[in-house]
């Protein structure tokens, strides 16, 4: 069993021990998702870029905490919808290649769409 | 190397052979994670909890996609604050089983300060 | 002078006195606009849409403070971007009315690129 | 009437002639709004926060666009909920002059609970 699949299987057990299986729809679990990355996002939201590079302990622990608590809930609905993280992660990483071909995004920040 | 390492390598050939470092600081991973858990977010924003829970398969194929955009993010975002996505998820799981005690939590959606 | 504008006075020299112009870039801005819609978000996470139709008076209290946090930064934000929010809204509302025809968006939540 | 009022009630006006009230759950119209500052938030993530301040004329146009799907949803969402967002922001106000005094918050990005 990888890593992710323990976290899933953990997920699972926890969730069915407390009965919230009722709560965990796709539609909440996909809420609480960004509800999460809005919490990390908060981290950053007065930082520069440079000091967002070099973060203090104690902020670096808490966007862990974040992160962490994002890649949870990410896990747990993949479960919910039947869908495996790692190969939608591959999937699209090989559309990414095409989308953004080396010569054309070489230092540029554009959208594929406009590239 | 586990799936989650062999992405995040793949990641940062992808950025390094673009010149993507100078964009990806974790401020600006942090936002892009955001607009992707909103873009995931969009899927379900009209459906019934019962309609998330039986996706059409187009509709499942668009949110996996969205989940893979996530995803890979948070891979380069961990990747570029130096943590472990795994060991962070595995400390928190710890954490919330004391937050949500079976006993209190069973059928209950409350956060765990209000338990 | 509008409410609007009277808030958006109020904004300004509230910036002013603290010396807060470095922070509120249109970037940083939009970022602190998406956490307060990420904390609106929460309250209503793990609710069924008929519990969010009739709040307890606690949450909907809650959930006003997060409504005012999410417009107090629309009306900075478009402040320092020069826009006019009630322009922008009503060219917006003309929008819509052609892309929704009444008779074929009638009962119909899907998104105008596909009726 | 005030412009947002007349907002109000172009809005409701626009969702009875299509029927739209069975979708404008308090929890549905907070995710679209949250959506939509994910669309926002697009448009600045990979721009420099001084790019940020310089925004190009089409770009402007696309982040008008963006800010008053926001505004549109925020609106709707109070007018679901029953409460009046000017009151709430105004009520906010007061409580941020005393969260962030002028003499410990001046050049200080802190939030409130670390000053």
């Amino acid at each position: 069993m990888t890593e992710l699949e323990s976290l899933r299987e953990q997920l699972k057990a926890f969730a069915a021990a407390r009965d919230w299986d009722q709560f965990h729809s796709p539609k909440n679990l996909a809420m609480a998702l960004s509800v999460e990355a809005g919490e990390l996002l908060e981290t950053f939201q007065w930082l520069s870029e440079e000091q967002s590079r070099r973060l203090p302990a104690e902020v670096l622990a808490a966007a862990s905490d974040e992160v962490a608590d994002v890649l949870l809930y990410l896990i747990r609905l993949c479960d919910q919808m039947g869908i495996d993280p790692i190969v939608a992660a591959n999937r699209k990483l090989v559309a990414n290649e095409a989308k953004y071909p080396v010569d054309k995004a070489r230092g540029n920040s554009k959208k594929y769409t406009e590239l």
